[in-house]
């Protein structure tokens, strides 16, 4: 058998066909075996959908198999290559980064052959994976220290065409947030390197905290409405109701937007996501946790702002993010 | 200097006044500092307000400082004494035990003076804090990985008597939710310890998930209610607003009413918190990591219910509780 990272599935074969992305074993790790579902309809738009990336980061892994069952019936053309869970390693320790090599799958890519078993996936994903589509989605979280929206999110992108491309794709979701968010950590992200080819790729970050019925619902009816935009599925989209509001908002945020903490201590949420706050409203408060008494701290919004996220209540250091705040896209000409 | 736990707070002075509950230094640690605060106006019930004893835990701490700023102008009588973070190293790992120790605080009481650092915890409380309250209000909740109602939650209690006044506390806070929770699991509990010296004790596992901004003032409303209640503060209680509805159910759980995960797998919850179940409705949904295909296993539920806990998506072990039913509480004469 093969030592090399590889495919067991057709992905020319018709109809739905399962397998496995086999990514080479190393000195760190045995070999793991990623489910792989190919959905194919002939001609049409080549579609990649990933997800568990992440692995505290689990609505991508639901959502991604509650769109193989809905596809099955319903697509019409073009081909979707579904993987669930990118890095099962991660998900299966309930963590950010990956146990064996303490590295984060979001910034090796495009990975290597001969890395450590975090490179080694990304290597697999980028050769195998990668050019058989030309739209990739890939199925974030803000994961369970935040308060989050149901949001599609991408990073500026330098090429005007390509992200007026990526931003329709992002409203596609009819999410109640799409957000275009500056980002200045972006070396070895996969986003990078699939834009940096020339392909759409949104980055959609699901929400955050806990990953309950009443948000998976929501997920699902987005990227399903993707779908359809894309031209996969015939159907008519529809926004998801968030909040009793069927409603969407297109947001921009830099990197100077983020409210940080003033000192170590224990961060109290006092907004949610999608209020809308003006200079001086009270975005939260430090409560350093030694203080006995007036130690306490007021974080307030420095300017009129519309909340993006905000941490949930936890032990915080000093200059940690504690929520990042946007304003309406100022979509250039 | 002492070397033995110790107050540097006199809780018979009159007012509102601060110190710390120094925990000993030991073998594995230095001493700790905990901060406590004293609000007496005399003659009247004497209350303890704990939170913090499970770091990924931290509803607690944060309404224990909203209910100190309130009780300075709203108390009348007695006496409250209020330490918000009981085990400061654990709040600090976001970690439900002492990463130094590995032990839950929650499982070592009456603790050791000479033990390890989470056995001397609990140690200083049973020994300089219990014995200055007839009333222990212990802010827990149920962490990052549920979703959980506002609750207040009493296991069943042997002494009849004990047992009414206890759940006449526990409904004093007007919840959504006012659970009876049989656990199998109690010995070194804090609730145990001081149930047997006859004391009432609610401990509130005050939500589950993400620590939002909505839930914090749900939490602080019931804990203005139980206060009320105790004579502590003139006022009227009201039910807090949870979902659109201002309403409160008593509920009873039993050990067997857990609902657990058939398998390996990533866990996809279905339902939501105080749901009303049917026999074979769908609770959630198991997949299996390498399953390609029919590996989905629905979880069903065996009987008419409602849903008390639902865990959150993620990735889980056979035999896993990933859910908690129950029904209303059959009131004995």
């Amino acid at each position: 058998m093969s030592t090399t990272s590889h495919l067991t599935i057709d992905l020319d074969k018709g109809g739905m066909n399962t397998g496995h992305l086999i990514v080479s074993k190393g000195a760190d790790s045995e070999a793991l075996s990623l489910p792989v579902f190919s959905l194919n309809k002939g001609a049409g738009p080549r579609l990649l959908i990933t997800g568990g990336c992440h692995g505290n980061e689990l609505e991508g892994p639901s959502v991604a198999r509650r769109i193989i069952d809905w596809l099955t019936g319903a697509q019409t053309c073009g081909r979707v290559i579904i993987v669930p869970e990118l890095n099962p390693l991660a998900v299966q320790a309930w963590s950010r980064n990956t146990p064996i090599d303490g590295l984060n799958l979001n910034r090796v890519f495009p990975g290597r052959a001969d890395g450590s078993v975090t490179e080694r996936i990304a290597d697999a994903i980028s050769r195998l994976l990668v050019p058989m589509a030309e739209t990739i989605l890939d199925l974030h979280s803000f994961g369970p220290m935040w308060e989050f929206p149901p949001a599609s999110t991408t990073h500026p992108i330098a090429d005007a065409d390509l992200m007026a491309k990526t931003l329709r794709m992002a409203e596609a979701f009819r999410f109640p947030m799409t957000l275009v968010w500056e980002n200045d950590e972006t070396p070895g992200m996969f986003d990078t390197f699939v834009q940096n080819l020339g392909k759409v790729f949104v980055c959609a970050e699901l929400g955050g905290g806990t990953v309950g019925a009443e948000y998976l619902a929501i997920y699902e009816a987005g990227v399903r409405n993707a779908l359809i935009a894309l031209g996969l599925v015939e159907g008519k989209a529809d926004h998801p109701t968030f909040r009793q509001q069927k409603s969407s908002q297109t947001l921009e945020t830099l990197t100077s937007d983020w409210l940080r903490s003033p000192a170590r201590g224990i961060f109290e949420p006092r907004c949610s996501v999608l209020d809308e706050v003006k200079q001086g409203d009270l975005i939260g408060i430090l409560h350093p946790m030694n203080s006995l008494s007036a130690g306490s701290v007021d974080i307030r919004a420095p300017t009129t702002s519309i909340v993006c996220a905000v941490k949930s209540g936890l032990h915080v250091e000093a200059n940690d993010g504690v929520a990042l705040l946007g304003r309406p896209l100022n979509r250039r000409p």
